[in-house]
């Protein structure tokens, strides 16, 4: 469109000026030489800069968490009429926007039949029966769209038993109530939130019997001890006493029922009887009010040390209530679990902005819109920017005045709460066309846990250019400090190619970024504002997933007068301008030959000896990280004589094609069969301490209890060659195009 | 470089010419018309027709077979030198060649126990010796080098039993040997080749407890009958009567240690003992010279009138010889196979042309270079075109008057007769890489079967550059037509988009070219000169894996003057410079849209009902094919704009990935969990007659006797999906790149 009506003017000169322009234009051969390519524009990109605007974002939060907003409600759907209104605004909106949508598999309690936690006597008398609801503290718990706390995806069931404690129900927590001589069998477990999986929790408990799982949230993981009414919401940021976090306990993500198929209406879908990754046994989550009552009438010994919370009284083991309580010794506890599972509707809204030069590359950008509540903080804290973000690039676009190189992609996902179900189905939909074209995914969930300092996470690619942008922006409420200078206080690491830098956390799968990065092998970042950490140790900010995460909780609490959200605002705009302009594309690879060396030498380290003893040697490995090395190094010199020079833009487009796969040349479909999704060989699910290759690592830590020439072993060595193949793939992606 | 020195004219100019010419050059955008953009040069093109030279592809196919080259020996090694030599010439040479070695497992015959098929009389007397050498008609197959006739990867062992006649091997011949109540326990099999594939045979004899298996290839099926000395070779192409067709009987391709790894000596390898594939019995191949004296010995009821072949007596069933014949009624056959199997060095050879303006678009043309024994038609006759076109294209280059537009990548295979091990283990190494810059695959193995017409097997992309090669070369021995004019004689279908068209094949696993269309979505084809049908039904050239393959057999029956050789190599070579050297790449994938439309209206016809009663509906594999068509109804309209005006490279190139990655948008690796590479949801395996969708066909085909609701019709829905979510996703590739 714009380059037309450049063309247009320049045909409309050359007429004017006659033969010497003509000749001028025709002597010269073009693509071989482009003085002015469509480059980043840094006015442009100041201009944006400025009018990301702090009051529109609390506006827009307003509004947005203005009623609960559960994946699929009617008010989840009138959010997507809202964005499809904002993104195809004539003033301000994008050049088009679409709210597909998928069927898939949900997990809701009943209505007629809420989910109940009693103390039943002996005599079956209720003794106590646990909050069904949280309170009414601000006028915005009690509404009949406000979701009761559920365990989604845990099954229905009425278990009743003696109850234990079992800390956070991690494998180790069970261990240690058998090795206590704790009977588990048929027994219904109190665990807390935090050391393991929602699902998890449940899984460990089931393998030793147990009926049936409780999960709160204990004051000393969430409120730093804190516990009275008046130290909490709405007193403080703290989590009221009837504050429950509500969650999916599904152990993968996306659709339950259509694992890497679309969730289309005809799609073939799982019987239930085949779907794996549900919790096993009945499971709900109660506030640390209730916890308190149940927990601190425990009979019994003494928990440890380490299990031992903020609830004022000494944790006891279980099973069941001591005599001098406040319920009697032989008392069970009850927990009945009616959770239905549906098919509903979900849709996500996607909006693009094509790009003038290389339409067929896409920059992503984009958050879930679903919450639990009226989820103010998640996710409408990563809504309201990205609202914000659209509506100046969708002005700037509308006025004429700019075009991004490549296309933008903003994307509002649905049913992320229950799993990342819209994401992931959207890269199944799309898997060939997005891998081949995108060139990096931008992800902006919860924009502020507080107000401290940015955290990022993503892939060593995306390394620079979060950098160079966060050093131009200023930092809220440190003066002159830019983002960048405030951030490396807080995160940093001592980075052998380039000192002391902020530090990235590596990618899991706690939002919508998973999919792009295990599944497509994209590039990708997730961007936030939070905590000091000297100041708390909350495990994450105290209303989260409950119905005390407001407006007003964000708006008195975590960022009063919205600057931490403008500062998200400016770093996931410059990020994205920055990915979606430049005519290089700002992804320094090299950056992977330092995670490359670090994962090399912590398996050195850490399994060398171990490999050694069974003649496994990491001779090829090394010889791969090296050859990896050489390549980034080469490469490295390339783009900075292209640089330096006049390049044309096919040249350039080879050379940002080779930047833009780099990163899905380290995907192996086959290299985890047991893992659903995730490809990457180098950030799939690792247990066990050493940061290092994933594979390899979990490979080490099955084999190393068995025999010399188990299967075992034969799969350390396989998972050493996939790693080695991938490595030596990749450094073939960044040698010379035309090498052998 | 050639861009550069026309620039340094330009600016040249543009000084000279001054104001006028700077503000033309400025004033007008670049990149966004281009006059003059590298497309293919006709002249060139006539040039390298011209300069390929049948007598030349004669001296080399001379020197290519003049010794055995069997896989890994060291005449193998001696023409990887020879090939590195061609492509290293300073005068005709390539920029650059390799010879990368892989460590594959092969098999061999032992040389200390020579394998031996015997007929064994009661008292345990040798009553006959089959030849374990081919008679030395032409005093080349007496040589050391020739490695006498066996099943590679066959077992060692040695079965003796009662002789049975089980014709082809089928699973359909051992049944209806069941039916006529002949036991086969025990038994050793003889059977001919044809209708299964050489493993299948063995696979299927086991089933029912065939002991050993032996095959020999039948007069009626090589010869038209013909098997007397005098009719056959060196009298006549008709196999002599002591020729053995030797081959692989492994049932996957690629090295059998190392599935999905490139077999480098450091990769993990399979414990022989979880290796699949292999024959589970002896097997041994005879000719039918020996298979006459035990077959026409047989006792028992007369074999299916379909069953009986041309060795001049009835074939009877068995089991075991009649009392009147050359044996004793009691006698048995025993077979003794001692192969071994052997990890061995095998040499990939790779020669590269690079790209002056994509060098990062690669156009691949390879062939094995390993036979069976001298292998002048398999596969010298393939290198010889080879080698011819790398000459003429290398001459062009090293004058300095030609640069393809994309690279070139010339291949020389490595035990390829083994299971495609060479070109297997390459798509392995380099999978990223060659998925996302290579735009097509030509595979030129056999090129001459037979000097009546053109024999092209390919993807629907290529059949348009195909037609426009051989619509402007001419047809050896036919006047003035055309290859493509003498073509559609031959092999012709009815287009309901172009009306009568040459037909091209489907690629199967047959040679180099199955990983890179079954496990890399290469869009491939394979080119060759063959038969008139109505003049033989040899099953295929009669001399096929025989040490009779020699070069006086090609010079004198099945190319004297070599003119198809050269035939073949202008279709190759046209074809290649029309894919490296267009501007636009000439793969048409709307051809695609009448394959699907086919395979579509086949399941309605033939698979319609039984879906239909099952519940299974097939609109939304309707929905999806008319999404395709009207996606590349679309584009080529698209494409016809942009060749009216003067698009710009980058355009251009856009539009170019669309094409090229089309066909990867048919990969899905979880497709055929049962199937080693297969991931092209349009060419897997079909069993069945019913040409469509393959994973649909099959899943039916195991359904239709299952009751309702099995997994077996799961799996027919699974199918169903993957392939819709596949058609779906190779149109999103189709629609405009900025679509959502």
């Amino acid at each position: 469109m714009q380059s037309l009506k450049v063309l247009g003017l320049g045909v409309g000169a050359a007429a004017l000026l006659g033969l010497g322009i003509i000749l001028g234009h025709f002597a010269i051969p073009k693509g071989s030489n482009q003085p002015d390519p469509q480059d980043l524009d840094l006015e442009i990109l100041e201009t944006v800069m400025r009018q990301l605007d702090a009051s529109r974002m609390r506006e827009d939060l307003r509004e947005l968490s203005r009623e609960p907003h559960l994946s699929s409600s009617p008010r989840d759907e009138a959010l997507v009429q809202l964005l499809l209104q904002r993104w195809r605004d004539p003033v301000s909106g994008l050049d088009a926007a679409e709210a597909p949508q998928y069927e898939v598999l949900l997990s809701f309690p009943s209505q007629e039949q809420p989910n109940l936690v009693e103390v039943v006597g002996p005599t079956g008398d209720i003794l106590h029966t646990c909050r069904q609801r949280e309170e009414d503290l601000t006028g915005e718990q009690g509404g009949p769209d406000v979701v009761p706390p559920y365990a989604a995806y845990g099954p229905p069931g009425t278990p009743q038993g003696l109850l234990v404690y079992a800390n956070q129900g991690t494998e180790e927590d069970f261990k240690e109530l058998q090795i206590r001589g704790i009977k588990l069998e048929g027994t219904i477990a109190l665990t807390r939130y935090g050391g393991a999986g929602r699902g998890a929790k449940a899984v460990n408990a089931a393998k030793h019997g147990v009926a049936g799982v409780l999960v709160y949230t204990d004051p000393a993981d969430i409120n730093d001890g804190l516990s009275l009414p008046n130290e909490t919401f709405p007193n403080s940021w703290h989590l009221p006493p009837s504050g429950v976090e509500r969650g999916s306990y599904y152990e993968y993500f996306g659709d339950p029922l259509t694992p890497y198929l679309p969730a289309k209406p005809s799609s073939f879908r799982l019987d239930l009887t085949n779907v794996s990754g549900f919790p096993p046994i009945p499971t709900q989550p109660i506030g640390f009010q209730d916890a308190k009552d149940l927990l601190c009438n425990l009979n019994g010994t003494s928990a440890l040390a380490t299990w031992q919370g903020a609830l004022g009284c000494d944790y006891k083991l279980g099973p069941g209530f001591r005599a001098d309580g406040d319920f009697s010794a032989d008392s069970q506890v009850k927990v009945s679990v009616y959770n239905r599972l549906e098919l509903r509707n979900s849709s996500n809204v996607l909006g693009i902005i094509r790009g003038a030069v290389e339409p067929d590359r896409y920059v992503l950008y984009g958050n879930h819109r679903d919450s639990w509540v009226h989820g103010a903080v998640d996710p409408s804290s990563g809504t309201a920017v990205l609202l914000e973000v659209s509506r100046v690039l969708g002005t700037l676009l509308k006025k004429g005045t700019w075009r991004p190189r490549r296309s933008l992609v903003l994307a509002s996902w649905g049913a992320e709460e229950f799993g990342l179900i819209g994401s992931t189905e959207f890269t199944e939909e799309f898997f060939s066309k997005l891998q081949e074209r995108t060139v990096a995914y931008i992800n902006v969930d919860i924009s502020v846990f507080a107000n401290a300092t940015l955290r990022v996470q993503g892939t060593p690619p995306v390394q620079s250019v979060v950098f160079s942008a966060t050093k131009e922006i200023r930092s809220p409420g440190t003066g002159d400090l830019s983002i960048y200078d405030n951030w490396i206080q807080y995160f940093n690491r001592s980075s052998p190619v380039y000192g002391i830098v902020p530090s990235l956390g590596s990618l899991g799968a706690g939002s919508d970024y998973a999919p792009f990065i295990h599944f497509l092998g994209i590039s990708s970042m997730d961007i936030a504002y939070t905590y000091d950490r000297s100041k708390t140790s909350a495990r994450i900010y105290p209303t989260y997933h409950t119905a005390f995460d407001t407006f007003d909780y964000v708006d008195k609490f975590l960022d009063p007068g919205f600057s931490s959200h403008q500062a998200v605002a400016r770093t996931a705009g410059s990020v994205l301008l920055r990915l979606s302009d430049s005519f290089f594309l700002p992804l320094n690879v090299s950056d992977y030959s330092e995670t490359l060396r670090s994962f090399l030498q912590a398996a050195q380290q850490d399994l060398g000896a171990l490999l050694e003893q069974h003649g496994i040697s990491l001779g090829p490995l090394v010889t791969a990280v090296e050859k990896f090395e050489a390549a980034a190094e080469a490469l490295g010199q390339h783009i900075s004589a292209l640089q330096k020079g006049s390049p044309d833009t096919l040249q350039v487009r080879m050379l940002n094609d080779q930047l833009m796969l780099l990163e899905r040349s380290f995907l192996n479909p086959r290299a985890f069969p047991e893992e659903r999704y995730y490809s990457h060989v180098l950030w799939a699910p690792r247990t066990g301490s050493t940061v290092t290759f994933p594979g390899l690592a979990n490979a080490c830590s099955t084999a190393k209890d068995t025999d010399p020439g188990s299967e075992a072993w034969a799969e350390v060595q396989r998972q050493l060659s996939i790693v080695v193949a991938a490595l030596e793939g990749a450094a073939a992606t960044l040698r010379p195009v035309a090498d052998l």
